[in-house]
């Protein structure tokens, strides 16, 4: 299996995409081939200096890089030669199994779903957040910004590719299901969640427990949270914003300190027909780490395939 | 001016009810005659109790309670001798200015709607929640709940119904507007936020800065939030759980407390003819009192009068 990672990507790159491959080789029990896709002036001193296994890895020239503020599909377009285009050229010719860039944004998800593309039979692709609960698990709240006009089908597939990467990534046997809603009985809501309820109630391949409210976001009552991407982005940047004001305030708290979403991890793009992850800009060593990590499990897991199977005709 | 108060309703009625009409004489300069609508036989001892000043409420008896899980309009119906019922009769005849109720929700709804009915050129009366800011100062979240499927055009009564509460009520000098969105600039969003944007922008009675997001809902970034009920009762209800559960970590801090919005006020109903605040079902004295306070104010600045003016065509 072979992951490919932008190098050039997020505002400490590249040396904390180096560093994060460092954390990710000495602490990760790794089966990958890393492909590091980058300017080689910038890198070779930086992987040199880090003195890795040079077996675990290749390096992938690029000669350009996209900005954080260029316009997506132009700089896409443009820029044939930067390290984003060159990642989804490996990843769709084949030459990496998986993609993970904390660069631009916005041309990560033009190139997630234009390059590689939805997988047959999802509508619309989604992106997902991890929910820390004071337990320790983690739960899933999706879609969170891609979709902010949802139909109730879109919400159903949600439904099916969240609680497959809750089972296989999170850990979770029998994901439970929940509909974010405003009340707590069927047929409460608003238009889309009135009709999406069925939807989610009659699926077999769910384990629908019905409506969730925004007092249980963050308890155990479900596994699964689905809400279109306008609610589902809100509820992210406010729950990002208390750990924010919570580390203004001093206060000391482990859960608390959870919600710095941004700063362990990034958003695999769910629902495309090969794995992509979305660091956040300012990704440093760990978060590339967790990323990696993402990524091998993904394929490990054959999570994607498992994806196919639920949306074959 | 003369406050119609269900002394019946809520979990703790009628002793905090009691409670809170005696905090509210002995602590809030007061100008306003209580009218206690409740059952005597209760009241009465109670009341004796607490030694009141006599000249400064009065008791008008009911015989009969809405139970809080009985359904709204059938109650309200059927039981015409009840003190939700006979505070909007009280209210539609003129013979007090405001009702409050910690009762069945519901009702009190269905009779803010469809008793007292919204003011001429409102479309939905609306409701909304103060959103506690770090500087101790107010910002207004609305809709909070009622009206779950928007229209852009109720988003901007909205708008300015709250800027006039945020003004005489809150306090704030020219209420900033901002926009709940997914986005900072204009054109993000879903086709609701899109399509409101430009009416926000461009009506004159507004202090319109664009749009907000979940990040920015807790800051003084906007005096006036607006979105429609979905995203709005969803925000307030996990703003409600962090309270919670920063109380169950034993998180000692002044602020985290003022998110139990549940325990110190209630909800005026914006946009409907005469004042009514709903109260929560568990509220006590405290509640009971800044319910009371409320409607004072609301009478003393004339609240409703320059709402009026605003929806004249």
């Amino acid at each position: 299996m072979r992951i490919g990672l932008d190098m050039m990507g997020g505002d400490f790159a590249p040396l904390e995409a180096v560093k994060g491959v460092k954390l990710f080789l000495e602490t990760v029990a790794n089966e990958a081939h890393l492909v590091l896709i980058g300017d080689e002036a910038a890198l070779t001193p930086l992987l040199s200096d880090a003195q890795l296994d040079q077996s675990k890895y290749s390096v992938v020239h690029s000669s350009q890089v996209i900005g954080m503020n260029e316009h997506p599909t132009k700089a896409l377009k443009e820029k044939q030669e930067s390290s984003i285009s060159i990642g989804f050229h490996l990843l769709k010719s084949g030459k990496v199994d998986a993609f993970i860039s904390a660069g631009n944004t916005g041309a990560m998800m033009v190139g997630a779903l234009y390059s590689i593309k939805a997988m047959e039979g999802v509508q619309r692709p989604t992106i997902s957040t991890p929910v820390p609960r004071e337990d320790g698990s983690y739960g899933l709240l999706l879609d969170v910004g891609i979709n902010a006009d949802c139909k109730p089908e879109n919400l159903l597939q949600f439904a099916i590719l969240g609680s497959l990467y809750s089972k296989h990534i999170l850990g979770v046997d029998n994901p439970t299901v929940g509909l974010l809603n405003i009340g707590e009985e069927e047929g409460k809501g608003n238009l889309l969640a009135q009709a999406t309820y069925p939807l989610l109630k009659e699926n077999p391949l769910l384990n629908f427990i019905g409506n969730v409210e925004g007092r249980d976001i963050l308890t155990n009552k479900a596994d699964v949270i689905v809400c279109e991407g306008f609610t589902g982005n809100i509820v992210l940047k406010m729950a990002e914003s208390f750990h924010t004001i919570a580390a203004r305030r001093g206060i000391q708290d482990d859960y608390m300190q959870k919600f710095d979403f941004e700063s362990y991890g990034g958003t695999p793009v769910l629902g495309v027909s090969q794995p992509v992850i979305i660091g956040h800009g300012i990704s440093q060593a760990v978060a590339f780490k967790n990323m990696i990590s993402l990524a091998q499990q993904m394929l490990t897991t054959k999570l994607l395939d498992k994806m196919r199977e639920s949306f074959v005709k």
